[in-house]
């Protein structure tokens, strides 16, 4: 592999003005070293978290670029996003309404922020680039017709006329084209991949709709027959139309088919074979074709994504490389990188960091060669946890005490499995109670019993475990415990506060405290292993789905401008005890009669943005098919995800890392890996003396963090690794016809 | 690969007493030598069709078994099996009621049947293999219990006594394990297997509905809330459960949400949260488990396939090799191959056959080696179409008309492009003429017009192209339409003759001729060059859904003999012109007032055999939990299906057979490959003179027929084939684990 990159990545050295780039051996770090360090971090953060982003790598604009891709700038960026976003709540029509100086002042705060950001943008990277990119080019226009509609709405509002706020339309766009919104826009560029080939089927599956309608028509339009309403059953094209393609939802099944059914029962063949082409067949089909066309761009799409990855870090290597002795290899000292992976992860431990070294120079040479220097990126994407094997507080401050054989037997019983056995049937016994009528008195009495039971078991669990390893980030589920027990515990005790203080209970608190009540059964699912597996993998691909809110965000956001605009008002709410005559038909004549009304749906309108999402999202339940497309999509997203999950081994690296951490015999027990406290208890228990008097453990741990909390992109990578290996890991060439929408590194 | 099987193979023949397998050389066939082809011809066929019966391999059993897997004998069982099944529409309480002795007389001969059948198979395989097969088991066990049923049935009921028919539920039992029903047991086992990994979803799932349920009862039990019915909303813990149970299929969205959304918009994130997380994500986590399992388990089951198919071709050639000179491989001659091919498949054109030897026989050596023998099953199941190019029967006897300028021009105005364009604008009119009222003269004159249209298309074709080839088997289009036409002609006839003669218009004809005239609507979409691959894709998996449709026969046929004697009129339902005063609820006091009653479900009952399919049909398209198994079997299965054809390659050996029917230079012309007729004409409409007088075509052609009347178990094989090449090809061992419910080869 390195014999035909070396020229490659000794040309790109000179391209950028390095010409002794191989010569440097000198233990004063220079400026013009600081400088290149600096390049070097930024393409290795830039290779770490997918940035595509064609920067001037001139020391002022690298130092500028550096800023630009600080968290907590970014963090702000989608601060301002959402408070723009948000906007809706308050402006007319409001769910809070605030007077119109007052959104527009918050507006053009956002409006602000995000010309600052995008003024930032254009002095990292070269104005020819800048101005190719849509992305800059649409977050100009957003901001610039947000200020025009704007300053026209409030010098109409102010004379008095009609106006409307046509701009917020364009606000969750900024989302896609924000700098940052690379995977949203990934999401929607594979939507966008997969059309033309979904776009065939649908049209083909109107057809059938349409030619089973024909037959519909002329079957059973000549017959007189009657719906149960009354209305004649089947003899409007149009109407047909529309049924059978609820029908495919099966929303209107069995209704749709009586009046055919009840005339004769052949009838029904047609509706059978309706179903089973329609239904099963094409939807099947449409899965097939979506989840098709979704993994194949998403395969090219990761390609590209390695592709550039690797070329980055071609880029780094090249900045810092040195040549040993003559005509050798270039390599990379361990100083040079010691130097880089601090700038790239400021707050890396001086042990993780040296275990990262010693898993890339395998044979302790002191450098390492390309091939090494590359995998770095992926290196440092996985999460190592360092564990510091601490004593126990009181074990320091009362040695005695801690160590006295009650203690020891107390520290004996947590760890058994019977403790976990003794605290699951609590809970089952618990959730009985939570279902009985609360007002009883034993209840009530027996819910004070259930906290002090829980409050022991984190005291006992904290007594035997060091709480800072007790409380460490990766375990999940103590944290859910506590935060669940503890909050309960004071819910309930301001309550019962309240309740004793004046009779008054607020449901609110009560609310809040019977939540939290059934929320700590979910600790049952813990205790199995399988279930626990499975939670885990939910958790997992939680991220992922994340973006598909985003997704969803954008969608409706739109479609909710639009429809308050139009449907504002049309449709009213009063309360129950309210005694308008116009509540029976929700404040508008047309609906007099209706089903609609009938059924009290009067609260499904577009008077405000939150009815408006709760609208939408009822339209995407019941009837699927109003947008299929992301459905299927999200559906094919996380049915991809699931599987890559539920089969997938770890990658080489991963496992490489594991067996360098094995080999220094530095590992935490491995049953523990990603399960939390109480598996790690659970390989505990075998004895007391190994694990209190047992062969001293090393001082510091470290274990590969459970994958809960990898990006996305690391995802998607490895839903492609096995696939990608051949091809990709031997040609380093230039990216150059890759797709993505940010500008790409091409020949400088 | 050869190498190290040769012994394997000697040891065989040896096993088989036959120890002077390998120096037969002689041109007279002797009848040890019918006897060892007969076997050899069963091993083939075996293969090919992928059966695993551990027969006798004594001459006189191999004859038994050759009838026993005549194709004549299987459908017969399938007759007999239909019929039994059938009984239950004329059994009590019947569609169509006959006498008990009727029905009783026909069940026994469908048993003796059976019983001949099974004692057909204990004469062809040793009597301990035949007793250690549950599926032998099993069927002695249905037709003795439904003899002695009938017996005490026949009994009580000529003595007035009340009897039930229970032994019902056993008889599509029958279609599982009749020894034909391998496909259908496969089905079955896949589903078993995948069931342990399902279950735990599930019992997730349900836990989380409980969870969920638990919240609700204390988020809105208390407050006092009514559903739209009047009755109190959410206040019992069961009704929760099934609520929310049917809100994952979203079947009372929004109904269920809306009292607690009217009281507060808050609690709409608990229904939000619900749905994201039971509906979207649960149901997408089953279909990934599903799919995942059904993907693993059919992959072994398919490997283990393969592994006996080779095993059996192995045995076949040990019986007819011979050694070539000292120490020479063993092979068998191209005169035995012959003789075999023909017992294989005696039908196969003497052209064919050569095809395949010259494949398999690549050096034209005269004989070939295991490896090529083995090939032979498969090469068998390609199906090769034999085109024998013909003179037009008229050119023939009128050489000299049909040769006319004339002529030529309507051959090449037929074989245009513009012909077709016509044809589907022709078609859309008559579209919009179904559309409109046929009771219009003009619109009923105007059918005339288009049925003559068509018919001239249709002889208008069959001038220009050679009749035999325009009605070729795999011209699936051609037969479509022409069946489509010719019918409707003739029923148009009919119609229009009885409603000129007496006025009396009979709506079941005018019926089929609608239905007749929609379908001819369909040629439309073989125009479109996407959508008839996509329908080429429906047709191809056809019979892989088949399979399920049994599946699913099955099933319902259980539970419907079981709801019939549980249900049978509890339900009734009156002819709408009834006036009876039970026609409100139906039949049934208790369902005065009921939903079931006021939307006239009446018809949905258990009264008969189709009524309660009928319902059973209802109840999987509208609650689909209720078989989610069945539901998400079939959906993965579908979808597995459909990506397989949507992107897998045509087989290598598929190819090669391509290439040598191409270097022979014998292939009809590639774009008429699996199109039919439009396409081949798009192909030849380049220029008059080539398709005319251009060079002299071979008189026989073959092209590989497309796979649409490919079996299920070839499909099963190419889904998996990249994944089986690398390990199962090498290993030729006996396959002495295999998990097929049919006894295996272990060693003789």
């Amino acid at each position: 592999m390195s014999e035909t990159e070396k020229p490659k990545c000794h040309s790109l050295a000179k391209d950028e003005g390095l010409t002794n780039g191989g010569n440097i051996v000198s233990s004063n770090v220079s400026d013009e070293m600081t400088e290149k360090l600096d390049l070097a971090t930024v393409y290795v953060s830039d290779a770490q978290y997918n940035r595509n982003i064609f920067f001037d790598t001139s020391p002022q604009a690298v130092r500028l670029y550096l800023l630009y891709n600080h968290w907590f700038m970014q963090t702000l960026v989608y601060v301002f996003i959402i408070i723009n976003l948000a906007l809706a709540l308050f402006e007319d029509p409001a769910v809070v309404p605030l007077p119109i100086w007052a959104t527009s002042t918050i507006e053009i705060v956002c409006l602000s922020a995000f010309t600052v950001r995008i003024v930032h943008y254009a002095k990292v990277i070269p104005k020819d680039k800048f101005w190719k990119d849509p992305k800059n080019i649409c977050i100009i226009i957003i901001v610039t017709l947000s200020f025009i509609d704007l300053t026209i709405y409030g010098a109409l509002k102010t004379s008095g006329y009609f106006a409307i706020r046509w701009s917020r339309v364009l606000r969750p766009l900024l989302l896609v084209n924000v700098t940052e919104g690379r995977q949203l826009r990934r999401a929607f560029r594979s939507i966008r991949n997969a059309l033309p080939q979904i776009s065939y089927v649908f049209l083909l599956f109107m057809f059938s709709v349409l030619v089973f309608s024909l037959m519909a028509l002329k079957l059973f339009g000549k017959r007189g027959l009657f719906t149960i309403d009354g209305s004649p059953y089947f003899t409007d094209y149009l109407d047909i139309v529309f049924d059978l393609y609820v029908l495919v939802t099966t929303a209107n099944s069995p209704d749709v088919m009586m009046p055919a059914y009840n005339y004769s029962v052949f009838f029904t063949i047609f509706f059978i074979l309706y179903i089973v082409i329609n239904t099963y067949t094409f939807m099947s089909f449409f899965l097939a074709v979506v989840y098709n066309n979704y993994k194949k761009y998403l395969k090219e799409e990761v390609r590209q994504l390695v592709k550039a990855r690797r070329y980055k870090m071609c880029r780094a290597f090249s900045l810092l490389q040195e040549t040993r002795g003559e005509g050798g290899e270039p390599v990379v000292t361990q100083a040079k990188w010691n130097h880089l992976v601090k700038l790239v992860k400021p707050n890396i431990s001086i042990a993780h960091r040296e275990l990262l070294w010693s898993v890339l120079d395998d044979q302790n040479k002191g450098h390492i060669g390309k091939f090494a220097f590359v995998q770095l990126a992926d290196l440092l994407s996985i999460q190592v946890i360092t564990v510091k094997s601490q004593a126990h507080p009181i074990q320091i401050c009362f040695p005695s005490l801690y160590n006295s054989s009650a203690s020891r037997f107390i520290r004996y019983m947590v760890h058994h499995r019977m403790f976990v056995y003794i605290y699951d049937l609590i809970i089952l016994v618990n959730a009985v109670f939570i279902g009985l009528d609360e007002e009883n008195p034993v209840v009530s009495n027996a819910e004070w019993g259930f906290l002090a039971l829980y409050m022991l078991e984190i005291i006992l669990k904290l007594y035997s475990t060091e709480p800072r390893a007790f409380f460490a980030r990766h375990h999940f589920w103590n944290w859910f415990d506590t935060i669940i027990v503890v909050s309960a515990l004071f819910g309930t005790i301001i309550n019962s506060a309240l309740k004793h203080s004046g009779g008054y209970t607020s449901r609110q608190i009560l609310d809040i405290v019977f939540i939290l009540r059934v929320l700590r059964l979910i600790r049952l699912v813990d205790s199995i292993k399988r279930f626990r597996s499975i939670i885990n993998i939910l958790i997992k691909i939680g991220p992922t789905i994340l973006i598909f809110g985003q997704l969803i965000v954008v969608v409706y956001y739109i479609f909710a401008m639009v429809g308050m605009e139009l449907f504002k008002g049309k449709v009213r709410f009063f309360e129950p005890n309210s005694t308008s005559p116009d509540q029976e038909y929700c404040g508008n004549p047309l609906l007099k009669g209706t089903t609609f009304a009938k059924l009290n749906y009067c609260k499904n309108n577009f008077n405000n943005v939150i009815s408006s999402f709760i609208v939408l999202l009822e339209l995407t339940v019941v009837n699927q098919w109003h947008d299929i497309l992301y459905n299927y999509r999200s559906k094919s997203f996380i049915l991809e995800a699931f599987l890559v999950e539920y089969t997938i081994d770890k990658s080489d690296l991963q496992t490489s890392l594991e067996k360098k951490i094995e080999e220094l015999e530095l590992n935490v027990q491995q049953d523990g890996m990603d399960t939390g406290l109480v598996d790690a208890m659970e390989s505990n228990d075998s004895d007391l003396g190994s694990s209190e008097a047992g062969k001293q453990k090393p001082s510091l741990m470290f274990k590969i963090a459970s994958r809960r909390s990898r990006t996305v992109d690391g995802l998607l990578q490895r839903m492609f690794e096995t696939d990608l290996r051949p091809e990709d890991f031997n040609e380093e060439e230039e990216p150059e016809n890759i797709n993505f929408s940010n500008p790409v590194f091409d020949s400088v």
